[in-house]
């Protein structure tokens, strides 16, 4: 199976309905075929359905509480040994971590008020907003996840800018709302700089570790949208921890025409592969700098 | 002057209509009789009023670009010296710092499309998203500031989770959209925390400090919201570090018994007048240790 494609797939709205798994599998909204939930470990799940379930899951629309994957019993459904952190519950945990959406798709098994009366429907994005280990009924481990739903209108490509990102909501035309994110999306071109960092920030050399996995955050330089419209570049972009993120945004620290970093010791660390644009830098200094 | 007041003011909703400055004064709605910036510069701006303004001001609706305070000639409107990082300019870098919404009204006298054609128009609230100094026309230093719609029914004492913060959006009946902001806001609560340990990380000791001031984090050891319902109070909460803050979240980090960390080195501390509730601790470690 190819790797997991995250937001919405194109030619299935919110609100669009399937027939069974074959076909949600097909369309490519959930595909695995069995599995209640889709993805990688290492890479973060794009979908889970909700059909049936356990008996301690909560689905109050907008807000979904989810059991994990595994240790229950094919033939009684029953829990005969603790969940483990792998496969699919280490994919949800990898999303919760990056602030990767999650499709959701409710079948006619589910129990909830919100369930189709037949088939499935495809429900929108959600953020794993938590993950937690819950002891079940029958004494055994199970993860559970919180579940915050998105807006419909997500456009994935929207407006970004340097330690957040927008999400434009079109709502009574002609205004939109927008809102920020300050957990930026794992998108293609910020997982590219935080692999050749190994997830390592540039200005102290931490790499912080989650249970599942490495957390580091792309900044970029000369900022993306108006009035800036600093590129999608991996020349415009550093790889830094969040604490580090948070000063360079706030002008706590700015880089200056050797790499030697001014607010704080040190030097910014750079791969020989990674060639950043001396424009982008004197853009910032330009206009970020402190004037104390 | 009364310290600022953030969010919307009850009795004045979105689309509000005020006669004049005054009447916006005497509902608490922008404070400032005459500038067009109110707040305090070490608790954050709390309203702008847009009208007439400067030049390269930006007015795209939900994105505004704004130009600071000081620095013009009172008679001719003409920018004769720089504008200081001082007073409202700083109040507005702290509202960014600490992602406090402000409240936005918009005056007969903005050349935008946007404006109201008589008096003042209560816009709704804006998240300061950046901001930075430009070089205006006459060669002076200018701080500009840019500015991101939320959502108008932005529920100031919504679902509160460590480490996120959600907002819920109400849209056509009965489905209800809901974001997740990871830039907590700086309330009452979290702002006691910070101010008890002086913004310093109690995991790791480090005092960040941004150009408009320090930033912490307030992390909730039970989590807020359904279905753990931990309170929101001062013995449920910590001052971290936004790195530590995202390891205690994703189970990098755990807290023994005897407050030493699991995880990475060291020991929490703990001010002489902050009592950590035990079951709360408990709480976490039941649910939040890596089971590796």
């Amino acid at each position: 199976m190819p790797g997991p494609v995250f937001g919405h797939i194109p030619g299935y709205p919110v609100g669009s309905r399937f027939e069974n798994r074959a076909a949600l599998a097909e369309a490519g909204v959930h595909r695995h075929r069995q599995a209640g939930i889709s993805g990688s470990a290492t890479k973060g799940a794009d979908s889970i359905v909700l059909s049936g379930g356990y008996e301690d899951d909560q689905d109050l629309g907008n807000l979904i509480i989810y059991t994990g994957y595994g240790g229950r019993d094919p033939a009684t459904g029953r829990q005969v040994s603790d969940q483990p952190f792998s496969l699919w519950n280490r994919a949800l945990a990898y999303s919760s971590l990056n602030g990767l959406p999650v499709r959701v798709i409710r079948g006619e098994g589910h129990e909830s008020r919100y369930s189709p009366s037949a088939g499935y429907r495809y429900e929108g994005l959600y953020l794993v907003d938590d993950y937690w280990q819950d002891r079940g009924r029958a004494g055994f481990l199970v993860w559970r996840y919180r579940l915050i739903k998105l807006p419909d209108q997500l456009d994935q490509e929207s407006d970004q800018q340097s330690g957040t990102e927008s999400i434009e909501v079109p709502s009574e035309a002609p205004r939109r709302e927008t809102i920020v994110l300050r957990n930026v999306r794992d998108t293609k071109q910020a997982r590219r700089i935080k692999e050749l960092y190994d997830y390592r920030c540039q200005m102290c050399g931490i790499r912080l570790e989650g249970l599942p996995g490495p957390y580091a955050e792309a900044a970029h330089i000369r900022p993306l949208g108006a009035p800036h419209k600093g590129p999608d570049t991996l020349d415009n972009t550093l790889c830094l921890c969040p604490n580090h993120h948070v000063l360079f945004d706030h002008s706590g620290i700015t880089i200056d025409e050797d790499l030697s970093l001014v607010g704080v010791e040190g030097r910014l660390a750079v791969h020989p592969r990674h060639s950043i644009n001396n424009n982008h830098l004197r853009y910032r200094r330009e206009h970020y700098q402190a004037n104390t």
